[in-house]
């Protein structure tokens, strides 16, 4: 049994082979090529703290993966990470440990932004260059580093945040690794955008159908949980294709949820991800649609990101 | 984050401490005072290998504990152990990964045999000396390790296996602890036992009614999954009282399965063993009584031990 921390972790992982296992983890996951039993959950009485715990395991796989995921927003007052979590990386030959992937979220956050740059890859029309970042947080972060390394050098970044200087900083701090600018209205930044990422906790909608041009491609990172949501009902009504990483998380709790709730869109036109990798559905079919990929985030991307991180360490072992 | 190895976990464990614990822990889930999620369960496929995820919190502890297991029976074939395992410990005050308990299932086969022994101690008649033992294999070991630890100095262990060679070499091995004969009749076994232990991994009944006499107590710790039984149904009905460590699940899966579906026993008859040391029911009220204990294990028991286990890491931090 190894045990790596978070910076040792953050070394082992390159973000092209990350997002190789992570679309072979999405079309297994449309394949039914993974068992996942259901998330664990455990909330604090009392608190708003709680644990998450997801497992899982892609069929053929030589790894399975346990995900134990906690959020203490209490924590914060005392200068400590909200977000905290491990991963037991177990050998699917023996039944034995073989890795304590102590990231504390570091992982799920790479993940997390890869997911938005492989919908962005798969579903945006081909020549996308001007990308729009919304939200200037870590998530805001990792997209445009997933983008610059998944879509290449040539993109152009504007971002905005409801906080200039937040946004400033953002922007600063990302300088070295993506070419990028701060756009104060974020109208303009929607109008000017061929790929529009949103990655707000926002509870009620920011960004309206009106302002979104036709061509454009939205990955919403956003909104992961019941209540939340950044794209006004009417702009997930009117786009001419919505995917998701996984269609039933999205049409529960993502960015598609209302405009379900509200009959405006039918639910079995979600398409997953994994479903367009495997051909089962097509992308986009011309320059002019708008699409929107809702992303909630899965457990095979744990998976994923655990394999590529121990094949890494094995494949050190051997040299 | 601390880890400690199966050996270093080992001696850190005090049976009596554990104990402690462990009817803390059987008290707060007849209390309502945990938050236990549904277990995961992950089956691999083509083979009988599985991983179980059982998770949870007692509230107001400090901790909380994720304990994965998994059992790969084709293991053995390359000498390696079937089961495996490693509880992963939290702070339920931060979110924080306190320590990795790389077990190796040490902790549970340690707190499986504490809970028979709370059983025996709380169930059977106070004067109880002769113990009798069904089985060869760990648990056999483990429940005379613990009665010998919890219920005094002065019991006389006979122990019966369907291996004779297997028999003695455990009687041999537990000599130093205990002082114990074989036995090489089962009906002489059940006749001169006070406490009967049941340890086996059988299919079909073992012990039949006609050999228990009255005042007799059983623990029965081996038939722990659906199929297996080691007890005669009519015993199972006539006997006087009728405890689990957790009702739901022996209801479902151990000794009493059976006698349920035959319509011999009310289910509503069955009384947890945290319902007892609260008083909420009565333990046996005279010396005549046939009593049956049937543990098919806990969650919380995985919790008491990782508390246990980590009080006695922070009390020698402070030392």
């Amino acid at each position: 049994m190894i045990t790596l921390t978070r910076q040792e972790i953050e070394a082992l992982i390159d973000r092209n082979l990350a997002a190789d296992a992570i679309e072979a983890a999405y079309c297994a996951v449309s394949s039914n090529q993974v068992t996942l039993p259901p998330v664990g959950h455990i909330p604090f009485p009392g608190t708003d703290a709680d644990c998450h715990i997801k497992a899982g395991y892609i069929h053929g796989d030589p790894i399975f993966v346990v995900k134990i995921a906690t959020g203490f927003p209490s924590n914060e007052a005392q200068g400590l990470p909200n977000g905290n979590g491990v991963s037991v990386v177990l050998s699917a030959k023996t039944g034995a440990v073989r890795a304590i992937l102590h990231d504390e979220m570091r992982m799920t956050d790479i993940r997390t932004g890869i997911g938005g740059a492989i919908a962005s890859r798969l579903i945006a029309k081909p020549d996308s260059r001007k990308i729009g970042v919304v939200g200037t947080g870590i998530q805001a972060r990792e997209q445009v580093l997933a983008h610059a390394d998944l879509l290449g050098p040539e993109l152009s970044f504007q971002l905005w945040g409801r906080s200039p200087e937040k946004a400033q900083r953002a922007a600063f701090d990302l300088s070295k690794e993506a070419q990028i600018t701060v756009e104060p209205n974020l109208q303009t930044l929607c109008e000017a955008s061929d790929i529009l990422i949103t990655t707000t906790g926002a509870t009620a909608p920011i960004i309206m159908a009106e302002w979104i041009e036709a061509g454009t491609h939205i990955t919403a990172v956003g909104a992961d949980a019941p209540g939340k949501q950044e794209l006004e009902t009417a702009l997930v009504a009117k786009a001419d294709g919505l995917y998701a990483d996984f269609a039933p998380q999205s049409i529960d709790h993502g960015d598609f949820s209302s405009a379900i709730k509200a009959g405006l869109i039918n639910p079995d036109h979600i398409h997953d991800l994994g479903a367009v990798l495997t051909k089962q559905v097509a992308r986009r079919t011309d320059e002019t649609q708008i699409t929107i990929a809702d992303l909630t985030g899965l457990a095979v991307q744990d998976i994923a990101m655990a394999r590529i991180v121990l094949d890494r360490v094995d494949a050190a072992g051997k040299n």
